[in-house]
């Protein structure tokens, strides 16, 4: 069924058990098993059997047989005695299909008429045991290595126990044209992988090797690929096959959840799956952080509300809410609330995407609200309007201010092994459109960075290239919450006369910018360490305060004209600052 | 001068102020300023000159200027009011030679008389004030990608205060031919970048800013590339320049000593420096690790000696000599006794390369052993002959032995940041001959390999390909010692008789090698969990204990013809093997 899923146990990391338990938790109903991970395992392919069968897994495929076909005929005698070993052991696993890879060797010739003759042999040899031969094409393949090949010798041998294997890697990864897949009978479709990828300009096979994806993490088209797959009347599971670098090394309990998600989230895109959809985010109502309440107070935001029931404290400025926890950890954001349309229609969305529903306590008469935990803990709360307000018991605070509206954005560092997962999570669970990924280097090694959302919810997920070991500071890096306002330079003037704990930010930074540009308030930026960056449609402005917790600060941020980004250029002379103003209050030199 | 050494601050990891101090302390003469890394820094550029100076560094070349030239008059405007102030900064740095990239901007034309003009005009403007322009081609500049025609635009410019900056990753990641950098006057060669690189099949501009190396660790020929530029008569420096996403990252103190070392045998092997030759290694004369002295007997071992003044036991089987350090941290190789024609000979190369030499303890009357520390702490010590052994007090230990001979191989698992490091430690201060990296999909994580020397003395160093995190076990992972027999399968036989603690192998993977390979013994190396490998000149046998300490074991091999390896294809299996024999032993199921 397309409906069914299924995962390579090559994207996990661990044991072949390791791997079948994460699968069967994550909700897999099939695997394909690699050849390396049986022959690893201590249990003999009867057992595994058996594992699955108590797990409640199906073995859809064996994986792979390479460097059968097109060969001499001494060469072929050793191929045939190995295919029968194999199949003996498929038949022990109970294992019906077993991939065969378009051949690397050396050995190989460039004959069509023989490798269908060879591959026919193979499959009557199959057949006998009720076993079926799906051959692939690897993008890399000595003489085949397009998916219309393959599909011409299948053709061409005729055999009820031969068809081809679909991977969208080696397809897409060749730009070759899927649409020709419909022209392919569906059952003589034996299997599909599927696999995304960033787009990268390297040796395929490197690429391959190591840089897959998830369907939705990556750049390619998996539902136009997956439509055709479907439209030809492929009746097989959607089955995961990912080499990734992280992933082989990651707990593969939560990657298989994520895998997971990737398939739940393209079969709605390709139309064989419904789920609620996801209701329009029109904003951040709030985000929650442990900070002291004197530094929001610096900041200009007033203690409106305290929580009717639990240790929270509400502060607002303009429309920007923060919520204090004060039994929270010191310096995280633990929680994020996002206005919705339907705040239960969001829940049911990210119930169905396998986002772990977070357990309501509310006091009689408090919000019901439904909260969702993110990939790296922080909860995400839907919040239907301002009714969640009433939970708070007002102050007598007056709001004055200092000129902060609104919040931008929130920068959540991610954890080095769920920086893909994140941002899977952030654009099906909740519907934000991700921006491409972009790299700079920080003083301490590496960041990637992707910003999700758009001009109502803005997120940025940041994580470190390389994962970082003792020597490099701030791991992990401090999350920030972005506020808005719409005059930078007279906030920060404004802020810092109040005693605001502003970073500073050294001369050679104005030297330089003075430099790249000719600005009329060039002086005024440098006396408030205010950044500047500019795209094509505006401009930025924006500072940031010193940490205020062991990981936590804020920036204020100015949006001019119709500017996209977040200042990403000037990350790196932020995160110098505040990792020399960390080193002298510890009284270093 | 040509003896000079010089580091940019964008090879090391922290702020300006941490890599300064790096490169001082690793001795470099001078340093090239990355722009970010001073824009960054909250001391202006004359505190930077100070800093400097205190430190015995020179500043020899501030970078990098980009898209200069070959553009319209207004933007040459702006450009040349941003080289300006550029140069004041430099006046104040006490810089007197500016780096300027060919140009990327889609503003610029293909003009080269255009480009010259401008350069021209660039130089005349900095020649007023003391300070060299010095113009390199980038591999993936828009029009100027060669340093050929770099040179070519530098000479039809025909100003003092212009000439090129060669740069070898440029050069040679092109395949350009640096023979004809001796047609350039050595006077108009203004700088000399160097980096080495892998060969890798991707995108010149990623390759170049995240997989460089320092010369000696890569793939490149920098010996010939520098003696054309000394034999073109350039008078500057030796500069590194690598964009590395490990070196980013990692503590940038070994990293600098590690790059000075790259430098000193690259001077070496120019013949600009004079330096002790890596006498001969005959051999493996001991490993020193920390293990139960009950499992060396279970292996055939006899505890043959005490020494005099340590807590030391030799045990010896065959020409294998084992010491047994009862104060060492349980599981670690801590030490390894190399065979040298010339102790003192070894000791002083490894000085002049700036590996950590040991203090000498050793009581009166004892062997006067050189040792040096290799990146990751395992002590080196040089013996020449036997002598060493007078320090043991014989015990009365009969030798009967179960057929081990020697030591084969030792494996070192290196620390991730030091995996670079290591090989070119190994190469330069030992003389031994690295292979090519090899890969393999552990349990949890790709694992890279590297084996150095040859039949005499050997050794295999892994590291993660992706720092593991929190889920992996294994971190570090174990290290072993290689021993040799002339038997594989009766020395198996008879040490598991004994009661040795041997490894079992799952039936798994010898019926995947009964399927590849038609052996007549294959029973017996099932019967035996003996793992088998064989490339083109012959065959290998190995097998392995159980772990003996934390994170050490015992492998027994007999290499049979010519067989070069180390059997890596078997790793995953006993690696999978070595955890679930844990887990077992931990009662998990």
């Amino acid at each position: 069924m397309p409906g069914d899923t299924a995962i390579a146990t090559v994207c996990l990391s661990g044991t072949l058990e390791d791997k079948l338990a994460a699968a069967a938790a994550a909700g897999f109903h099939g695997v394909e098993i690699f050849e390396n991970d049986l022959i690893a395992s201590r249990r003999s392919p009867s057992e595994i059997r058996r594992l699955c069968a108590d797990l409640g897994l199906t073995i859809d495929l064996y994986q792979p047989f390479r460097d059968f076909e097109a060969v001499p005929p001494d060469l072929l005698r050793a191929n045939l005695r190995r295919a029968r070993r194999k199949f003996d052991l498929m038949a022990e696993l109970g294992a019906d299909t077993v991939l065969v890879c378009s051949s690397v060797s050396p050995d190989a010739v460039d004959d069509d008429e023989l490798a269908a003759a060879q591959l026919r042999e193979l499959a009557e040899l199959a057949g006998e045991r009720g076993i079926r031969v799906a051959y692939e094409a690897l993008a890399w393949g000595r003489f085949v290595n397009t998916y219309e090949h393959a599909w011409r010798i299948v053709r061409r041998a005729d055999h009820p126990a031969l068809g081809v294997c679909l991977d969208s890697f080696h397809i897409l990864s060749r730009r070759s044209d899927p649409r020709a897949i419909r022209t392919i009978p569906g059952e003589k479709i034996f299997f599909l992988q599927l696999a995304d990828a960033p787009l990268l300009d390297m040796d395929v096979l490197h690429w391959s090797r190591h840089h897959r994806l998830f369907p939705g993490q990556g750049a390619f088209d998996l539902t136009a690929f997956t439509g055709h797959v479907v439209a030809a009347g492929y009746l097989g599971p959607l089955s995961l096959e990912v080499f990734n670098d992280v992933f082989r090394q990651a707990d593969p309990r939560p990657a298989a959840v994520d895998a997971m998600r990737s398939l739940v989230a393209l079969r709605e895109s390709v139309g064989v799956l419904e789920l609620p959809e996801a209701p329009r985010l029109d904003g951040h109502a709030f985000a929650e952080l442990a900070v002291p309440g004197t530094v929001l107070a610096d900041l200009g935001f007033a203690h409106v509300g305290t929580h009717r029931s639990k240790p929270v404290q509400l502060w607002q400025q303009g429309s920007a809410r923060l919520l204090v926890n004060e039994a929270a950890e010191d310096g995280t954001i633990s929680a994020l609330g996002l206005i919705s349309a339907n705040p239960a229609g969001s829940a049911r969305r990210a119930e169905s995407l396998l986002a772990p529903v977070l357990p309501r306590e509310h006091g009689p008469g408090e919000a019901d609200l439904s909260a969702v935990a993110a990939p790296d803990g922080t909860e995400i709360f839907f919040c239907g309007g301002d009714g969640w307000l009433q939970d708070f018991v007002p102050t007598r605070a007056v709001q004055s201010g200092a000129g902060i509206t609104g919040i931008d954005h929130v920068a959540l560092t991610q954890p080095f092994d769920h920086f893909d997962e994140a941002t899977l999570f952030y654009r099906s669970v909740l519907g934000l459109r991700p921006d491409p990924v972009s790299e700079f280097a920080a003083p301490f090694g590496l960041v990637r960075s992707r910003a999700v959302g758009d001009r109502d919810v803005r997120l940025t997920l940041d994580s470190a290239l390389v994962r970082r070991g003792e020597w490099a500071p701030g791991v992990p890096s401090p999350q920030h919450v972005a506020l808005t306002c719409d005059d930078a330079l007279a906030v920060a003037r404004a802020l810092r006369e109040a005693g605001a704990p502003l970073l500073e930010i050294p001369g050679n930074y104005y030297d330089d910018l003075e430099a790249r540009f000719d600005l009329p308030f060039a002086a005024r930026l440098r006396e408030n360490s205010v950044l500047y960056d500019r795209d094509e449609d505006g401009e930025f402005l924006h500072f940031c305060t010193e940490l205020v917790g062991s990981r936590v600060f804020f920036e204020v941020v100015q949006r001019i004209g119709g500017y996209r980004g977040y200042g990403v250029v000037n990350t790196p002379v932020y995160m110098t600052a505040h990792r020399e103003r960390r080193l002298s209050l510890a009284g270093v030199e």
